[in-house]
């Protein structure tokens, strides 16, 4: 009798799946902290059928919409143990067709994974532009952009397996963790290499790879003890996504019908004297018109991206998220959204791209905010980005002159506003990202800036993160165009003439860059007074600014002379983080120096000293 | 019997008293709030003497310093009644001498003396440059500095009765209340009428008037009910205090022997990681040879600070402080200073020279601020000065066109912080003081941009404040020295050719300046709706910023078009503030406008509309 049944399911499920267009999440794990599960059903009048689940596991809702194609289910998986089941579909009481459903194990631990922290090193890659690792995958039948290198704002080929066969470049270069921009499918006609226009959530755009090429590069890095982040979009998704030719509510997205742009006033959100039209168009309002914004308010979508960023990690093996265009969601969705995945995985990590030009800003949205909470609101984001950093290096360090605003000044400044960070250990910290200016357009290729700014990243709080090629002097112009400051790293395609992934081909001035650079980071692998210990600053004097990392057993004095003119600083006003300390070693040149009277500092330069 | 011992009172008085040169304060009153009150005896050895008081009042403690010249005697006037009574001076037990001190009676309703607020408007006089209204005290034998008007920095002669003598005018052009720079005795060789380098602050200085002058001012505005607001300065006096001749303890002053200037970087107070050092130069450093910084970190200098500045509340019957360089003080000195000054008279309001370049740092000083709070530090100070709106209102009036961070979206941005702040309606906000470019030589004297700036400052949130003379049109380039933006009021002196007090007496360009402001002040004077309405602004678009104060009752609507171009706004973008009003009359020209469609604005001009 159980076989007949069996055989009938398989009868029904291979004849009645084209019932069924999409299962989103296509299958989930068994024992997740939060046991509600939302299963997507999509297909022509689903809506029609009565669903119900095999196996006793417990249903507790189906939802319909106004669109019958969509079904949304709801089951209980608490206390149940990974295993398949069926969903049974029935049209008036009469078995109409069955779904295998899986909840698969999870891998040992996976809810206390640990995520990127300021012990780590961010390698910022966009994929299309680093290395064409497989050529057959440049074009693909299913998506609309066929590959064409010449194009600057077109797709070039570059993929997953071009990743994983340059982790060894990646690793020698000092890097520990390496953050993709989008990677799922983008099926827009042009410009879909940028990849923040999704048109499937759940899958890897095939320009790039698979699904288990995307898992296969997190294995490899785990392998090396390096760690992946995902670029997640919370906000919109593109205009080629599957629901917006077939709409689940009218409310899943904003301003349907009735096309309406941010107003990219993120303010709005705070300011108590903003009127309810301006915080809709920025909270609703579209990016492009391209790119529908999400009503992430709408329940169902909200636990649609929850689900779907959940199941990447629990089916990539990630090791954190950077989240796009953070504050451009409803503050209270968004705040939920990372509430539950935060839930999940509590030493999980989320940066939050909360591009804000006021720290006071930017510290509203880390988790826990004292600022936040004037407004009883936390955002349950554990890091955000440094944006005031990032202009203050691409400023100062092209100040040769002090002024009580101007070089070094600015730096300091930035790190003085730490205290309305709930957390300003697990900030992102940056020089320049893929929507700026490359820093070494910035420094008109001077790599003495480029050094000192380095240093900077490397040796102050927070989370460093660099850009790829800028390593081996690569620079870019934003006023160009994005793809100015998205150009192909040069040797990741086949015949590139200059190959800058192996010291060879590189030139010399890109050796001088990436050995820099390599040796800084590397020797930040293992400094856990860098990634935990406190920080002393001085208020910089003369366009000099001098401070410390220490903790109980190890102390790292940073000076960076970023004027014009040799200086050679007293030390003595130092003496509270000097202490007993006689001599430091520079990291990066290894000479010892006596640091208890006077250090002579090069014009343009940084000393990074373990004090001994 | 008692007649003899009357007679014997009166005699060693009167032959001992030259053991006394200072008793501080030289009186005090019955009924306050905290009964300690310590009271400064200095005289040559009067250490050597023990204290007792008659009348049995009771002695809670004597306290000598290293200073045989001093002695800090304190009674507890609990429950004790308005009387004179004696301090009573013995040496081995022998009397020596004794003192007449004065418990006088408060004013009725003192302690509930309501200060200056929203429904203000704050004149602000440097009183040397203001009116000369007494000739005979240009000079004084007992100041050093003597008048020389053709002097820049020199003394010029104004003083209170030259104040007194244009209450009219005061009152006609809009002000409410009156804060002038300081008056106590300043007795500097140069530069004296700054008045911020007191040598004595229990009596104004001579060449402004009389103590009795003072309160006479006061008086004289209370019947016009009008406000007077003391300029406190908690962080230093002058070089030629008296107590800078016979220090009563060696740390009375910071760096005394060790000449040490402030750094002036204000926020290593909330910074996490400013080094022991910057800190202290911040706060005890001085800010000019010229005036030793007060350490209100000992006890006996913050009672002897608190003391002298609830005797000026009582004693001139004053309606509100503004305090100089509040936060060069000791943090913690300055709070308690302010808490005892509000737990004496809770609706008195205080506001502190906070200037700082991010809402963020200025929140941190206001009573109850949350972002202070994350360092549990509440400075208690009813109020801060909007120095952030200063700066966008000096440079956004002169940027015709608009940008994502040009023109008046620099208004509306400062306005979006608000929410940093526990009580924004209780900010000074201001175009110009006595420290600042003034407005007219920022707006190169055009008559429209002042208008618009004006115009901001009658009606947005928050209690404005305007600088003797830019009324009439008065420009000075701070970058030419203090005076210049320090010039004696034309009219103010004898023989001056043009006298501005009066619509004769000033020029057709003067009476374009002043009328408007009179206008558009004497109106805001009953507007409870801007006083303490609720706002909604929106975000400017092309340079047009728009703006609504509004209650259950009256709503008005500001329109600023800060573009060199005519434009004609749509209002159904404000729908939510507009609802069912029709029409809207200007405040100035009294014209009626519908404001159900469109609003036509001039180039670089304001309307301030009440919706009908």
């Amino acid at each position: 009798m159980k076989k007949l049944f069996l055989l009938f399911i398989i009868f029904t499920t291979s004849t009645m799946l084209a019932q069924i267009e999409r299962i989103e999440p296509p299958f989930w794990y068994a024992g997740m902290h939060n046991p509600e599960l939302q299963i997507l059903v999509y297909g022509k009048n689903i809506a029609k059928y009565t669903v119900s689940t095999s196996n006793a596991i417990p249903l507790s809702k189906v939802e319909k919409t106004e669109n019958p194609n969509y079904l949304f289910v709801t089951i209980n998986t608490e206390n149940v143990s990974p295993q398949d089941f069926s969903l049974i579909f029935k049209e008036k009481d009469k078995l109409a067709f069955t779904h295998k459903y899986s909840l698969k194990q999870r891998r040992e631990d996976s809810a206390n994974r640990k995520g990127f922290d300021a012990s780590d090193m961010l390698y910022l890659i966009m994929p299309d532009r680093f290395s064409n690792g497989k050529k057959n995958n440049d074009s693909d039948i299913s998506t609309k952009e066929k590959n064409n290198r010449a194009l600057p704002g077109g797709r070039h080929g570059g993929d997953i397996q071009g990743i994983i066969n340059h982790l060894d470049y990646i690793e020698e270069l000092g890097a520990t963790t390496i953050w993709s921009t989008p990677l799922c499918e983008d099926n827009d006609a042009q410009y879909s290499y940028h990849t923040y226009g999704q048109s499937d959530v759940y899958k890897i755009d095939p320009r790039y790879g698979t699904n288990e090429d995307y898992v296969r590069l997190s294995s490899e890095m785990h392998q090396r003890k390096m760690k992946l982040v995902m670029d997640y979009v919370t906000n919109h998704w593109g205009i080629e996504h599957w629901m917006m030719k077939d709409l689940p509510t009218q409310d899943w997205f904003n301003y349907i019908g009735n096309y309406t742009e941010t107003n990219h006033k993120r303010t709005v959100i705070h300011d108590i004297h903003a009127s309810e039209l301006d915080k809709k168009k920025c909270i609703d309002g579209w990016f492009v018109p391209s790119m529908p914004d999400i009503n992430i308010k709408n329940p169902l979508v909200l636990k649609y991206l929850t689900q779907n960023a959940i199941w990447w990690i629990e089916y990539a093996d990630l090791d954190g998220f950077r989240v796009d265009t953070y504050n451009y969601s409803d503050p209270h969705g968004i705040a939920l959204w990372t509430k539950s995945i935060t839930d999940e995985y509590p030493n999980f990590n989320i940066v939050g791209e909360v591009w804000m030009f006021n720290q006071s800003h930017a510290a509203y949205w880390q988790k826990d905010s004292k600022i936040a909470a004037i407004q009883n609101f936390n955002s349950n984001l554990p890091s955000v980005m440094d944006f005031t950093l990032l202009g203050a290096i691409n400023s100062a360090f092209n100040e040769d002159e002090a002024s009580w605003d101007k070089g070094m000044i600015k730096i300091y400044d930035n790190f003085t506003n730490d205290f309305l960070f709930p957390n300003p250990d697990n900030i992102l910290i940056f020089a320049e990202n893929h929507d700026t200016h490359r820093i070494n357009h910035m420094f008109n290729n001077d790599l003495n800036k480029y050094k000192m700014a380095m240093a900077l990243l490397a040796t102050t709080r927070g989370i460093p993160q660099l850009y790829y090629g800028s390593e081996i002097g690569m620079a870019g112009n934003k006023d160009k165009g994005d793809a100015d400051i998205r150009q192909d790293f040069p040797g990741g395609w086949d015949g590139d003439s200059n190959n800058a992934f192996t010291a060879a081909g590189r030139t010399e001035m890109q050796n001088e860059y990436f050995n820099f650079t390599s040796k800084l980071f590397n020797w930040r692998k293992t400094k856990t007074v860098i990634h935990s210990g406190k920080m002393t600053h001085y208020i910089p004097e003369n366009n000099v600014y001098v401070y410390f990392r220490y903790d109980a057993e190890q102390a790292v004095m940073i000076l960076i002379n970023n004027s014009r003119e040799t200086k050679t600083i007293k030390t003595n006003r130092f003496q509270e983080n000097i202490g007993n300390y006689k001599m430091g070693k520079d990291v990066i040149t290894e000479k010892i120096m006596d640091v208890t009277s006077e250090i002579t500092l090069e014009p343009k330069s940084v000393l990074i000293l373990e004090l001994k």
